[in-house]
């Protein structure tokens, strides 16, 4: 067990990529975002952490509301242009069919198989970036997404990013069921 | 595009699992936590969701310290155990070769291809949980993980779990380059 110490770095493992939607200057825009994260069931909440001199960050603020998208494998150009061209320069409304559920300033994406709405509900400034937490309204997938009722990971393939090597990579395979496999272990112990 | 709305709920996505280390009560625990993001570049620093009730809490306050550890795919049974029995009721001190780097109350875990120790910067309390944010004080990997000086997630396998399902996966393959792809978009616009 030979460790060597890489140093304070951000380590930025591989993590599903989203496309975080907001209303910015009147107009529906698109930023992928691979930092989020699920933060609480009561109230359903979910947390993104923005760059501060993203365009979207405004939009935000003003509207009190933004939208996380999760894009399929199919849609890796399209998300990966999200992430290289800033709605300061490029009109990327254009780029999906929209939908809107509750929230008129939380554009989502048709062509994304999970997409949530959320009001924002705080935001935490940290180093260079803003921690957006949002309250998810609605959860929008389609009939085909869905297996036996439930969300089907395997006919969504989410689309899953890691920075250093910047690779966009697809889901594996189901390895094992959770709060379970583990009773193993507990039923030695 | 007939979407359904599954209303306000948590779409608990497949993400990465890493088993978070503290110091608790005088000994070293460990707990699967898979609601983390990296939130900032500038320092260093990542973000760590957990219910309030958790065994690991009082520590990480208390010693103001915390590790990330991410477990391969092999090592899915001991992370479920993680994640199904509390500090509470059982000692999770013996489960792993410990090993420390420049925080005494950072307890990583030998066996994890990638680890990291933090120290907490801040507390935000929202609904039934807790968000950690620690600063990275080191990264450890071992040379096994790297490839040309780089983090191989090929090599790491990481474990994901995705939650409505109950279900571990592996990372799959590497589909395409980020920051890359989407130029094909981009000289078309």
């Amino acid at each position: 067990m030979d460790k060597l110490n890489l140093g304070a770095t951000i380590p930025a493992y591989p993590m599903p990529v989203s496309l975080v939607g907001a209303q910015v200057d009147g107009k529906p825009n698109f930023l992928a975002v691979a930092w989020f994260s699920m933060v609480t069931y009561k109230p359903p909440r979910i947390a993104i952490a923005l760059g501060k001199g993203h365009h979207t960050n405004p939009g935000i603020k003003k509207n009190q509301a933004f939208s996380l998208c999760l894009p399929s494998e199919d849609m890796v150009e399209v998300t990966d242009y999200c992430g290289i061209v800033s709605g300061k320069k490029s009109d990327k409304s254009k780029l999906f069919n929209i939908f809107y559920g509750e929230l008129p300033a939380a554009p989502m994406i048709g062509e994304c198989p999970l997409s949530m709405e959320c009001r924002l509900v705080d935001t935490v400034a940290t180093g260079l970036n803003e921690i957006f937490i949002g309250e998810i309204a609605g959860v929008y997938t389609e009939e085909q997404y869905l297996t036996d009722g439930h969300l089907d990971f395997e006919k969504m393939k989410p689309l899953i990013l890691s920075q250093p090597d910047t690779a966009y990579w697809g889901l594996g395979k189901p390895l094992a069921k959770a709060w379970s496999v583990g009773k193993k272990i507990k039923a030695k112990s």
